[in-house]
This record gives structure tokens, sequence and C-alpha cells, in this order.
């Protein structure tokens, strides 16, 4: 306690920036980081572990910005405790190719930990971080060396209340008794549309409560520091529950128009920064000054940070004399690296195995990798025994009073919660020390959309098994069977969608998801069985695209994913027996990494001088990239056993066939028929 | 009160059709029907309001089963109450082409009033129902008319709870004050994974309280008639709140597996049909067997309903003797029809009018309409200021007593909840008396995937103005900028996308998607200022696509969207001039109309013999389908100055006329050059 004018300077200098970089800019949001500098000063001064120049190091508490509107916040924290991040760089908010945009991005920014914005986003990435510290320290600490102890911090804001995601992940947070948790609620009353009155008259603290949460109260957040701080202590102290701190505050505190959403994304007008800065003691002379005792102040807590860092560093060495295996297992985990040989596990399958479904064949891959890869973390949003994510004799996550598991355990019942799934999800892979799967039917990765794009904005490794991926499904109906869901993620950048045809395949798409480590993978697995196939292997499906079925004479080349390619080989049959055509089989079961292979590769898979025609029971959309035909569902689906769904939209090897002879007709007389493959110029990627 | 043996027999029989429907299915729920079959007979035999002869009499009460898996409880209500559902439609349950699809489907089904099945969905559609109950109550009941009175009843399960989206929507809904609102939770206490315990243990109770909800508690849902008819009947005294029942209940009531999650999702075995049928005292050798004693109690209750029916339309048309007007409008409402010669009030452009962004052309129709269509109900998800939704003096909807606005509002403030805003308009949208239409970003629609997704399944007409549609937002950066977006809603069928280049394909926009009485609109606008482009038409616009600017020796056709439009148009001139290139230009705001326009229109649009580019600054997905080469973004975008941005990923004159001059000579050399309109076969829609 006890907070000296140094430390007010500090706060009055955070709330400066924050109005010259959105003035500089000419846009942002100057609001929050105004009304929020006391509790970032108090968090970062007294609380928060951290290195500036190892923003990396395991051992830092984590801070995540969930209003992410309000980054000016958090970049100028950055830059007062010492991280890369330059006064050049504030200048450079919101301008082209600086490492301050305009909501901030993990793989931009050292010292950011998750890339938020999209509200609600960031509190749930919290709880991931969280989760991961609880499982992270059950696993590897030791009697005399809590090395995993780590708080994570989040401020949000009243929009982030509002998403339905945040209460997902909040129940949970709950229930798993998330201790390490602090989260602090920017309780300004303002919202764009003005008042919190118009639409936001909830209880939250009430609220939270239901959930099992702690919930403090600040009333004063502009100025009672001691009060914050008290807060966050007694956040620390408790263990088994999180914290929320409803904190009052006034948005765009020190402006003319404090209190009013007018600050909320707006810069400050000139003659308000020019009374703001005059009222704490600035020269409204200058911008993007820092007085050099705020340095000092902020250098003293960066350098407790630095030897904090140190003194973990000795622990850490002395553990890794006492427990090798552990110690070597943790820094391999931070590399990325996936322990040696553990693809020696996958599955590899001959066409004599018998069918099964593709969601099964990914239960195999599971129970036959879970032991080489240990910081492999599952979950289901309430379809463990549909989606098969569980292996055999897992534990689950679970806080160990309520006997159904430990925080050792691997296995996450995320509950009918998608969204806050993809969100925490996130939050477990930018810990550093977790590969996180989760299991929910296709269609409904589209709940979860918002977080599924933030794991491929931020380059996070994050496994989505899908099942029931189409109108295969059956019974469920269209209200289950997704049409749209790949084209929207194959459409998303630095996604892979895979969607195998049968085990190898299956083992493939297990092979790059874990493999690539920036870049999430929604893998899409059938309800029914599959045959496993004559032609595949991993090694071939592992180029995301390849020919299953050579024919040097044929006349088309049939082209498809998952479940269909079976028919289509059936297909063949039909017409090479009925029609005396002749067709080769192409297997595509993941876009994006076939798009990867050089253009001589994939040329030789979807060559010139013949005709093609993609075959999948969703929307054609994308295929025409690849093929000059689409056999595909651009209508909803339909309820019923699912050969009778198949038949009724004649995804029937009689079906594919009757559209294969047109395609070749309609192709016959154009002489040198180019590959769709083969384009004028490169697209931007 | 008092309830007699054929109460319960009727109860049973819900019961056992439950169960012979999923078993001669082999699929579906038995479960949750038989454990709610006592509070359903309760609602539908003693409060329920409706006529099965008029499945669409305005004045019923609204019942939606958010739990829609439990659709075998609807379909046999629906069944035994007289609706024109057969018990050869319950045996065809869940096969193709039935009405009684896997999950409820309010285009197929006569009684279903919104498609549900998909988690948390319901209870929003609910929350939408009471919200269009309050506004068509305020507008048009008159002192001694009460014609719009009707409650909206709501089932749910553990599973909706746990959806953030039904959070959302329970939140807005205690705000707003829907006392005209009664859901019941069914509290069985089981999920798929197993009991609620390993995911779900906040205290739902107090967070409804905190929510602003009368809650009120059953304990045994099973056998306490008595009580469950005072819940509903407390539930309906209470005026200013909604109300949740909490009703315990034994999910698969009478089966061996009663209380576990087997009954859930999977038909009982047969040796548990036939002990359940002897404990009901049905044959265990007959199926679907309704005893008359039950079809009897069960007509009552609809003859009462058909005479409220008749006692209303007696008060409507006395309504229409006093208030004319009121009573035509709420005739018309009925049909989906707009007043006619509204679209008189559509602006029009000419080149000469100034440039401006779309989002405010959007701004100015709203304002333009408003007041010729009168059922008109809009509103924002907290960005009001931004996508510029609200006309002029608009007044909210709002509770009276907050002193913001009044029932009689037709601006919705939704706060930060996307997805609840899109479930939400699905119900106003069933509703029948209102056209809703929601701002949000363009980025954020898809936090409301899985809403939009329903509404083009259960072909609702809803509007979302989806505003800051690429990366032309600027500053905002990469997590706000769109790119997958358009793609994602161009695959989801019966859903169109626009994105208009001026203002009168703005008007375009508008007019077709209020016209489209059975398919929604994502209408994405620019954050950026857009010229009036010399050769567009309100005329041509609403065919989805059209020349722009024409030139039969043209060397290529440029297609575009949007705020490229005008970037293209420009290039057109630098190919020209520079280099001696004549170029077409083709807009196409909206794929999905231009795709229902007949081929030979469509090929006078994208002719054969010439090559083709297409330019969006979003994913290219879906542009092979109509163009050769495809000039785009398959990458996230950029943070800074909307110019910066576009000019860092070369959406220029000069970066567009680069990759056309690439199109123009890759082309060269080949002869009759097909245009991508022209196809092998017609793909299934």
């Amino acid at each position: 306690m006890g907070y000296s004018d140094t430390d007010k300077l500090a706060i009055n200098t955070i709330r400066v920036l924050a109005a010259d970089a959105t003035a500089h800019a000419n846009s942002g949001h100057p609001g929050a980081p105004m009304g929020m500098a006391p509790v970032a000063h108090v968090l970062w001064n007294k609380f928060l572990r951290f290195n500036p120049k190892n923003p990396k190091w395991l051992g830092r508490d984590r801070f995540v910005l969930s209003n992410g509107h309000a980054c000016m916040l958090q970049y100028a924290l950055l830059h007062l405790y010492g991280y890369a991040l330059s006064i050049d760089d504030l200048k450079a908010f919101r301008s082209v190719d600086s490492i301050t945009p305009g909501h901030p991005e993990s793989h931009d920014t050292p010292g950011i930990e998750v890339t938020t914005g999209p509200l609600g986003q960031g509190i749930c990435n919290a709880v991931g971080l969280a989760m991961a510290q609880a499982h992270t320290a059950a696993v590897f600490n030791k009697p005399g060396f809590d090395l995993i102890d780590n708080y994570t911090y989040c401020f949000l804001g009243d929009g982030c209340l509002m998403e339905g995601v945040s209460s997902e992940a909040s129940s949970l947070a709950g229930h798993l008794q998330l201790g390490n948790l602090i989260a602090v609620w920017d309780d300004n009353q303002i919202t764009i549309d003005g008042s919190t009155e118009v639409a936001f008259t909830e209880d939250v603290v009430k609220r939270y409560e239901a959930y099992g949460w702690q919930v403090l109260t600040v009333g004063d957040g502009e100025n009672d520091l001691d009060g914050i701080e008290a807060a966050i202590k007694k956040g620390q102290e408790e263990k088994t529950k999180p914290t929320l701190i409803k904190l009052t505050t006034i948005i765009g505190f020190g402006s003319k128009q404090q209190g009013t959403h007018n600050v909320h994304g707006s810069p400050l007008k000139p003659d308000d920064i020019k009374q703001l800065k005059e009222k704490f003691g600035f020269n409204p002379e200058e911008s993007f000054a820092v007085p050099k005792n705020v340095y000092e102040l902020c250098n003293e807590a960066a350098s407790r940070g630095a030897k904090l860092e140190a003194e973990w560093n000795d622990l850490f060495a002395k553990y890794g004399e006492q427990h090798k295996a552990e110690h070597d297992d943790l820094v391999r985990r931070q590399t990325g690296d996936l322990p040696e040989g553990w693809e020696k596990s996958l599955p590899v399958y001959t066409p004599a195995d018998p069918a099964v479904a593709s969601r099964k064949l990914s239960e195999i891959v599971l129970n036959k990798i879970h032991q080489a890869i240990p910081e492999l973390v599952g979950g289901s949003a309430d379809l463990t025994g549909s989606n098969l994510t569980r292996w055999k004799d897992a534990v689950d996550f679970q806080p160990p009073s309520t006997k159904l598991g430990d925080y050792t355990g691997r296995y996450i019942r995320y509950g009918v919660r998608e969204h806050a799934m993809g969100a925490i999800m996130n939050g477990l892979a930018a810990y550093g020390t977790i590969v996180p799967y989760g299991g929910t039917f296709l269609n409904f990765v589209s709940y979860a959309a918002g977080a599924t794009r933030l794991s491929a904005l931020s380059r996070v490794r994050v496994l989505w098994v899908a099942t029931h991926d189409s109108i295969g499904l059956g019974e469920d109906g269209p209200t289950h069977q997704p049409i749209e869901t790949l084209a929207h993620y194959r459409a998303l950048p630095n996604n892979m969608v895979w969607r195998p045809a049968d085990g190898n395949e299956t083992s493939a798409a297990y092979y790059v998801a874990l493999t690539s480590k920036h870049t999430p993978s929604v893998m899409a697995f059938s309800r029914q069985n599959l045959p496993q196939l004559e032609g595949s292997t991993i090694e071939k499906a592992i180029k995301g695209g390849y020919v299953l079925h050579e024919d040097e004479t044929a006349d088309i080349t049939l082209v498809s994913t998952g479940s269909e390619v079976c028919i289509c080989i059936d297909a063949i049959k039909e017409l090479k027996e009925k029609h005396n055509i002749k067709a080769r089989m192409v297997s595509i079961p993941c876009f994006e990494v076939f798009d990867l292979q050089d253009k001589a590769y994939r040329m030789s898979v979807l060559p010139d001088g013949i005709p093609s025609m993609s075959v999948e029971v969703m929307s054609t959309m994308g295929w025409e990239r690849y093929t000059h035909e689409q056999f595909g569902l651009n209508r909803f689906g339909a309820s019923g056993a699912y050969k009778d769904v198949y038949k009724k939209f004649e995804f029937t090897p009689e079906g594919i066939a009757k559209r294969a002879i047109a395609t070749v007709n309609f192709w016959k007389d154009v002489p040198n028929i180019r590959s769709p493959i083969n384009r004028a110029f490169q697209q931007m990627i």
C-alpha cells in the first residue's frame, strides 16, 4: 500500500499516451485506457510477474486485455515497462505494418499473449490460460518445486460481459474452480450506444456469484489505488474460485467528455488534449512525452521481474537435476516440437482392413498417439460418445474436490459450449505447454466462428474433431447437416480443413494438423462407415491431394473427399462397365495443404487435357478452383437414414456416373482443355 | 386443478408414442419427451390457446421447443390435439420427406412455430416472439380490443442453458421486462456426457434472477401436476418479468433406464418398451396406439381453442369497424406483402450525386422507407452510430418504466449480443407481423452463424445490415476485417448476400431483401465513401448481376462488387490509356439472385469468348464460378488508414490493371474461351 506522486504520474502518463496515440492516428479508443490506467498501473507495478526482456518466460503471469479496443493501454504498458515496443511504435499506432495495430495481435507484438478485440474472446482465452496453468502445474510441479504457479489476469468491459461466449467460459471457470484467474471488469456504464442502461441492466455481481466466482467491488476505480491493490490481493488468496473485480471507472477520465460514449471510439479533440495535459502536469506542446521518473518507476518493476525469472531459471535447473525427464519434456513442449518418433504411433491401413466410420478412425488415432504426445489435451462440447474424442481410460480435467478427475486430467468436459471451447482452446494453445483438440458436430463448429477465426489469425495449433460431417449423419436432419461449413472454413485464411476418406488419410490429417505449429485445423469425420481405399497412403495424403487411381487413357478425372471417395470408386466401375468411360480418381482431403504443393505436382494431379468433376455432398463453393464441373448440394439436406438421404440427392454410383457422362460430353469438343489449376497469376497469400 | 386418470393416461400416451416412434425409426431422443410429458400435458390441455385447424391464427399462444431433439414430444402433441399430423406421420418419424424430421422444422410441419434443434436457439426465438407480441400489442391494441395478448411458452433443457446465445437473449428479455414469456427448464440433470455435474454446476436460479426473471421451482415434474399448473399460472400473473420454471424431471420416465443418459439419444430396447406399456396399462403387442378417451380429452381442448379463435375473429371484425386502417394493416402484414407502392420511397441516384459510404446509403434507405413499411423493426448490436441503422427520431423499443422508449418503439437496443440478435430476429419474423433487420460489422455476423443458418433453413425474412464490410474499414485491423465471411454466407443455401457498389445498388438490395418473403439477406456495406456509378440502375441491379459498362470489342471482362467496382472503373481507364486494352465491366452485387436469372441473361453478362477476372478484397472462394481469374485476398488484412491498406494489397487501378493484363495474355491463345457460367449440368438447388 502507499502510492506516491510518481505512481499517479505514471497513471497519467498512460492516459496522455493513449490520448496522444489516438489523436496521432486520428483513430482508436482513448476512453477505456484512460479509465483503466489506475488498475493497470497497480497490477503491472505491484503484482504482475514478467520480464520484458523475455516475454516468453514460462513462469510469467499472463495478462489478457479482453476489451482489446483499449489496446493503447497495453501498448503504453509494454513501452513503459521495457518491452521491445518503442515510442516510434506508439507513434505508428494503427498504421500499416506497425507492431501496434488497431487491436492487439499476439503474433506481431512482444508481450501480447492472445489476439483480442472481438468482444468476449479474451476472457475465454484467459480461462484457457488459467486451465493450462492448473494442468501444467499438476503435471510438472513437485515437492519443493512450485515451478508453475502463475496467475492469469484479465481486463474486460461491459461488451465482453454481454457476449454469450464469456457466459459459457465463465460458467465453466466457476465449475473448474480456477483460483488462479483474476478478472477486472471495467464497470464504466458506457457502451457505444450510450449508457449500459439501454440494454444491460442485469445484476452482474449476482450472475458471477451464480457461476461460483468470488466477486469483489471497488467503487472508485480512478482514485482508490489501495482498494484496487487489496482486491487483487484477495483475488490471489482465493484458491478455489476465480475472482471478478467490479471496478467502477470513468471512461475517458480526465477528458472534458469523460463519462460519455464520445470518448469511447474517437480521439480527443486538440483543445481537450491540451487541458488534459495541463491538468496532469504535462507540457501541452509535447506529444508522446514520458517523464523520466515514470520510466524509472517502471524499470524497477521490470528489474524485479528479471530477477524473478533468474531465480525461476535457477529453480528450473535444480528441477532438471532431480526430475530430468519432466524438465526436458517441459523444455521440449515450449519449442512446439512433438516428441521424436511420435508419428510411428499413427495407424496404417490396407484395403483388407474393415470399413470404419472416420470418427472412429479418429478415435483410434487418439488412442494410439496420446501416450506419445503427453501435451495433447482434448475434450468435447458434450458429445463425447458421438465425437469419440476420449481415449480409453482418460482422466477428466476436473477439480479434485469433485472426485470426477483432477487437474492432471487430459480430457475436458466443456459442456454444450462450442464457442467457449474454441476460445478456451486458443488460450490453452497460447500457454505454450499444451496442444488442444475439441470435439463437436461439424455443423456446430460454426457456433464457434468467432473463436476459430482468431485461432487462424493468431496462428495457434488448435484441432477441431468435427464429426457427423455431412448429410451422412442421417436422421438428425437438416438442422444438424452442414452444407456451408467446409466452404466457410476453407475460405478462412491460415486454417486447414481436412476431410479424410479412410484410415490412412485420417492418420495424415492428424500428422499435418499436429505438426503445423502455427495453423489450426478443422478435421471433418463421418458418422457412417468408410472402406479402406486401394491406393491411399499417409505419404500421399499429407500432400493434401493426390491421385488415388491413375489411368493414362482416362476420359475424366473424378475428384472427391471423405465419404464420397468410395462412392466415386464405385461410380468409376459403373462408368467403365456400363458406359465404356474411363476415369481417374483424385482425393483432396485438404485444399490448403494441396495448394501449398508446387505447381508441377498439382498439375500432375489435375492435369490439362482432361475434364474433371468434383463430388462432395455439400456446397460446391470453392470446388471450381480445382474442377471443371461440380456435383454437390447447394440446398439443405433431409432427415432420414443416411443411405436414403444419399439416394434422394443422387449421391450414388449411378448419380455420379450420370453427371460424369454429362461432363465428358460437354467437354468433348473443347481442344486443349485447361486445368483449373493453371492460372494467369498467383493469388496473394 | 384436479387431474383425472384420463389426464394421466394422456401423459403416458405421449411417453409411449415417443418410445414407439423412436423405436420404429431406430433413431431419436425418447428421454426428454418421456420426462416432459406431464408439463406438456398441463400446458397444452389447460393453458395453451390454439386452434389446430388454423395453426396460423394470429391470436394463438406460441409454443417453442428449444430442446428440439425432444421433437417426438411436440409431434405427439400435434397429433393428439388434431393438427394435420397423422399416426402415419408419426410412423414416418425421421424418414426422408416426412413432416416429422429429426428436429422440428417450421416450414414443413403445421403447428411448428420455429425450427429448433441447434441448442440455445429456441429460447432466443421465444424471446423474439414475446418481443413481437409486446410490440404488436402496443401498436394495435385499443381500449376494449385486447387483440394481441398471447403468451409465448418455451421448453428448454440444460444444453440450451449452457449455450451462450441463451444467456444473451435471457439477459435482454429481463431488461425488456417480457412478462408474456414463460419458459420451462427441463431440469433432468442429464446431458449426453452424463450427469450435469461434469460441467454444469452453476446456480441457474440465481443467474436468472440476476437477469431480472421470476424463477419458480417445481420439485416433482413427473407427478405434481397441480404444482405445474400453479407455476404456469404464477408465470401468467407476473406482468413485468419473464418467468423461468425450474422443473425437476426424470429423463426417460417409465423406462428401465430412466434417469440416465442412455435414454437421451437412443431408442428404448424392445423389452424396455414392453414393460413400459404394461406399466402404463397399454397393450405391449400394439404400437402407436392412442386410447379413445385420450383423443376425446385432447379434442375438448382443441374445441375450446377453436371457440377462442371464433371469438377472437368476432372481436377482430368489430375492431375493423372502429379501426379500419389498423385492421387492414394487420391483415396485410400477415400476408407478408409490403404496403402497395412502398418501393417508390427508395432513393434513386445519378452519377452527379456525391460519393457516400454505402452504410450511409443504407441509412438513407431506412430513413426513406420506414414510414412506408410500418412493420420494419430494426436494431443494432451496440453499433448504432457505426451501422447507421437508426432512422431520425426513431423510438426505442423499451419497457415504458425505463423512460427510454416504449413497446411501440421500432428500434431495438440489442447490446453486444450478435448471436442473440440473429436468433431473436428469427422469432420476430416468425411472429408474422414484423420484418426485422439488425446491424453489426460484417465480421461479427459470424458470431451469429448458428442463428443465420436457421434463418435460411426456416425461410424467414431477416435482414442483416452488415457494415464495415472489408479491409476498407481500415484502422481497426485484421481482427475486424472480414475475409471469409461473404464466402461463408454465399455458401449458405437460401441466403442472399448483397454487396452494393453505390446508391442504386443499395436500393436494389433493400428492394429484393424486403420483397423476398422466405429468404434472409446479409447486406454488406462499406465504411468508406463510394461514388455513384455511371450505368447503375435499380432495375438492373435487382437481377443480382449486370453489365455496368459494355464494350463489344473488349479484351477482358472485369467483375466486381461493392467498393471495388469504382476502382475497377478507374483500372479500365488505365488499361485503355496506358495499355490499349479494352475491358467490359460487370457488377454482381448478389450471387444468389444472379444465379436465379435464366442462362441466356447470365451468358449475356458473362459471355463466351472473352476472359474474365474478378476483383474483391476478400477470399476468392466462389468467384471461380463466374470468372476465369480472381484477384482477392486469401490472407488476413492489415491495420491502417483504408487507402494505405488497399495500396498494400494492390487493390488500386494499377494493381488491377497489372493482373488484367496477365489475364489477357494468359488466355490469348485459347480459342473459343468458354464462360464459367456454361456448365455441363445443373446444380441441385
